[in-house]
């Protein structure tokens, strides 16, 4: 639970409405200049609602509104926002301000403000830090961003096996003033994490009872290498609101708290849904115009040159379509259902490898349905286009090509939606990125290749 | 942290890896028919581990190998489960079998295996349940599955602003037994939370220290009508660990705790990315043939009455294309790149009006950044597409026609992109469901209209 302050003392319901309403005010304020009312109005609000206004104001004047806020809400206003939001504050803020507020951070935060900083800015400002938070928080920079090293905090109260109830509860007086903590961990001689201990067993425990008979041995533990997105799973899998992050000794360096793991989970679902749409989430560190080209423009351009070999395709069969030319108005049909099923299957796949709903294990059984389900649906759609084509113009020839053409590009797409990612995935290429681009191209090409193959042979029989 | 039982005491790493060999370990002493080992396996195993290879199992043998778990641990791997799998194993379970773990189950799970059943089945097994834990399980199955009330829990432990912490220490003793508490709610006289107590506090205060004392009154609540995404973002926003649920009159009624919520986001990701690529997770609740097909069919088969259309717009082109077939070669381009541009930005626009990161106030901001964004993609796209056209065919007037209709038709995608997932939003039409069809299929059209009606102008002039 969080120790936040709050305007209303009792907030509930929409967040979004909430952050519209206080972009409104800080407007207004701002016009009528009246920075003490601003003052007083922000510091009143919760740090994540503060970050979002922040996202949300014109890049000029988030400097002047964040300039109003008291160090240590300035603190975590700061640790809630995103890399860009984050960089546009702090790149010219005073380096004696921003040392200050780093100071109020959880080193974890301060660390992943000053890796996007250059360098030189960095140092200067880890320079003014105080000492031995400054220290933290460089080995902590040292982490590769999206790993355990890279998410954890080294904020954590370790004991030692022998500890009794009141050594531990004096400890707990100590250092758990301003923040919550839940788990004490236990430590054994060489620093290796082997239990952990509930505060609450703290409480109704008897104060000499030695931590070793309070503690619980069931420990998941990650190193610091460990990927985000493992981590993220196994959070999930097993309802962990904690995990112990040991280095390569097997010594306790920090933990990773399920907040955390939460702004990951909505992180890796952004960054796939991205990835599978062919652009990714440097869209959102970088949303200038060509930023956002720059993003996208890859894929684009893979599609395009995948799009003249369909073109090339429809080129060897110009004598047929010059004959029949309606059969180019079932083009769309073919490529559109085609590239259509074939999104649906490798979505599916791509996203059921992520979930672990799909793995090695189970990759007779997924394709088996799959197969099944092309049948069907490409039955259903192909009888469809038939009877489309056949209503439509009476041709009862174009009517079989269209069917069977869409039947066979169906099966074809969905059978490769499903076999791509996995491919790809065994290659450990990322399947969310290499597998759109290719089915897409592969579908189109055989698609027409299957219709206009297929209207050739039959025309040149039948007609 | 949980407290769960541990085959290795120390488990770290791919957790898929291990589901695997889990799995393959069960197969193998099912085939020496030694069903004792394999009972001594399983019931070391993790709950989590053996709800995943439930599900790995083939249905016919998941009764028997399920029925080898003793009640408790049966009871944790069945509110890991997901609905399908679930159902498999307790369709067919004797209602007193089914009722014993339910009764070890934690309320909120325990209803919502019940409300999967027949109607008739699940008040059989509420009639054979303890008598208090029925009533609380009924209470629960009455909310939708997917509000705040369908996801609390109505275990916690809630107190009176007098209590001392001696006293709510005595409450920890008898309530807290076999599960983690972290906070104690305070409530009012009417019953509705005032504050929240973390457990730490009561082990570091003295004894006669009044609640009222050491409660932080920022309190977030919901109430049991809040639907689940709603609450996943007030969790991921506000870095919560639990909040509390009240009904109409602000009574506190349960509670919410983050390893639940932290299921709703990635079931609510998977949910959306299924959407986007025209399916629903209607799939992975029902995964035979006909159950995918069903849930694929209905925006294959809209997609496909879309291409009739392109494909009239074609028809009405046919003397142009019967004079010029080579135009028909750039068809794909046109309509691939067109699609592919106007996926990548309602992806965007989609996903963003999920995390908050598009909203009414940011609207114009948006579509200004997406319309700069098409120009850039535009000519980038459309130059290369020229130079393609004109290097293969040698015809100027061909690659202009490709060139400028594919920049015409990608600025046409891209703005529909963010314009009608905005547009249905604000209807209050989901924009994930109802986007992808609409602009695919208006792009297509549009792409190639402007495509052959340029190509025909230019053609009636110059050749």
């Amino acid at each position: 639970m969080s120790n936040e302050p709050t305007p209303s003392g009792l907030a509930s319901g929409e967040t979004l409405e909430r952050a519209e309403a206080l972009l409104e005010v800080t407007y207004e304020l701002l016009e009528l200049e009246d920075l003490e009312l601003l003052r007083q109005v922000l510091n009143k609000e919760r740090p994540a609602d503060l970050a979002d206004l922040m996202r949300r104001l014109d890049e000029g004047i988030r400097e002047t509104v964040f300039g109003l806020l008291e160090e240590s809400l300035a603190a975590e206003a700061l640790a809630e926002s995103d890399t860009h939001t984050t960089l546009s504050i702090v790149e010219d803020m005073a380096p004696q301000r921003l040392s200050d507020i780093l100071d109020e951070m959880e080193p974890d935060d301060a660390a992943d403000v000053l890796v996007d900083l250059d360098r030189e800015d960095a140092e200067k400002v880890l320079d003014l830090m105080e000492t031995e938070g400054a220290q933290e928080v460089q080995d902590l920079m040292a982490h590769e961003e999206d790993t355990g090293g890279g998410i954890m905090t080294s904020d954590l109260i370790s004991v030692r096996e022998e500890m009794t109830v009141a050594g531990a509860i004096d400890r707990l007086r100590q250092e758990a003033e301003d923040q919550d903590i839940s788990h004490l961990y236990v430590t054994d001689a060489e620093g290796r994490p082997v239990g952990v201990v509930p505060v609450h067993r703290l409480a109704t425990a008897r104060p000499q009872t030695p931590m070793s008979r309070l503690m619980s041995r069931d420990l998941v533990t990650v190193t610091q290498e460990t990927d985000q997105e493992e981590i993220a799973r196994i959070f999930s899998r097993y309802n962990l609101l904690a995990v112990p992050v040991v280095d390569m000794e097997g010594r306790l360096v920090g933990q990773i708290t399920v907040d955390d793991v939460v702004d990951v989970i909505q992180e890796e679902a952004t960054e796939d849904i991205y990835k599978m749409a062919g652009t990714s989430d440097q869209e959102m560190e970088n949303p200038s115009v060509f930023g956002v080209a720059r993003a996208r423009l890859p894929w684009l351009l893979i599609c395009l040159l995948g799009s003249f070999l369909s073109g090339a395709v429809i080129h060897v069969f110009d004598a047929t379509l010059e004959k029949v030319i309606i059969l180019a108005s079932f083009l769309p049909a073919i490529t559109a259902t085609g590239g259509n099923s074939g999104l649906q299957s490798s979505t599916v796949t791509v996203r059921g490898l992520v979930t672990g709903h799909v793995s090695s294990g189970l990759v007779l059984r997924t394709i088996m349905r799959e197969i099944g389900t092309a049948a069907v649906i490409g039955v259903a759609c192909g009888a469809a286009a038939n009877a489309a084509a056949w209503l439509w113009f009476k041709h009862p020839l174009v009517g079989i090509c269209v069917g069977v053409a869409m039947f066979l590009a169906i099966s074809v797409a969905v059978v490769l939606g499903v076999l791509v990612p996995l491919l790809f995935d065994r290659l450990g290429i990322d399947p969310a990125v290499a597998s759109g681009p290719f089915i897409t191209t592969t579908n189109d090409i055989l698609g027409i290749f299957i219709y206009l193959g297929l209207a050739t042979v039959l025309m040149g029989r039948f007609m």
